[in-house]
């Protein structure tokens, strides 16, 4: 099964600790970044998200940081695996939305 | 203020219902995609997200929906306007997250 | 047929012109950008890249813009279509790779 | 100095050989890729794009592929940089472009 409860951690160094999934797939959590393009010191975020529940346990999911030390907001997708040692590995890919003034720099708001 | 309570629709003709906006700017509701890569008829899929509350209405939010029809997820990232005509107008950027099988293959899973 | 030769312009104002696209596909240019998220005044840049040569004229192709006003590099890819006026259409994707100072910074580059 | 010139390898087992880079920064060169989401077999792949020359030779650059096998074109976007061992290390990011069959289906075209 695809159990996303628990801690993680990626190549980076950031750490995200995931509660209890519920009947629907439904989750959240706290993420502790380990990068910022922010000025101010980095704080633990919570983030929420879902999951399917998938019978073979290599699920998608995807969830939502809501940065505290920020106005930016991230979303993150991905897929379980289990990985060689039979460890779960967790690829996922984000976008990063930093706030920006007006709809003209809306094109360069997204990395 | 930023309130993305009710209903939005895109430039393709997917629609999404936000209910209530709880104070942590956690927020659920229901998308109704006009468009899909995947085989079986679209149905309306569950979405959960969260927005900042910044005082100046320009909050940056996210959510991940998770679809009802498909093994995939997709998250979405974006950020508050006003409009011209005074209307809400919500740039939004998106990753969708197909299901597959091994590891080797997760180069081509989001698009 | 697909002839990108010539003037097109985007929804945000920016130029780009294609000069004669050679019998492998390949072509070069000058990009006008609109909008810039560098410091220094905008300058129009070359372009290099090389399209399909497809007979339904409805082709993929890619180029690589090299800034003149700062030390980042764009790559665009599109594909041909020819809109309801009978006129070409070429909706396109990019990415913007800024200069970081070094790998640690790598995660932030590329909007 | 950053010099494209050379076979170049990534985690995926895809090569690539980039022949002389002129005085413009402008490259030629060949992909082999090692994955692929089309139907025929791979061949080696055209690829031309440009570099900066910048002075402390971490130059950003970027480049597009012609696929051979498939209607496709991929852009590729990085940055070199000197690893620890002192070798050449070239982070990239890509956008592939599949064709569609029409405009209504562009939104899922790029992954």
């Amino acid at each position: 099964q695809c159990d996303l409860t628990g801690w993680w951690e990626n190549e980076l160094g950031s750490k995200m600790h995931v509660s209890e999934v519920d009947s629907q797939g439904n989750f959240s959590g706290e993420y502790h970044t380990a990068v910022s393009s922010a000025q101010k010191p980095i704080e633990p975020s919570p983030l929420i998200g879902s999951q399917h529940l998938d019978e073979d346990g290599q699920c998608t999911f995807g969830f939502t940081v809501n940065w505290k030390f920020s106005d930016s907001t991230a979303v993150f997708v991905g897929q379980c695996f289990v990985g060689e040692g039979g460890e779960g590995v967790l690829p996922t890919t984000w976008l990063l939305r930093e706030k920006v003034d007006s709809l003209p720099s809306d094109w360069k708001a997204t990395r």
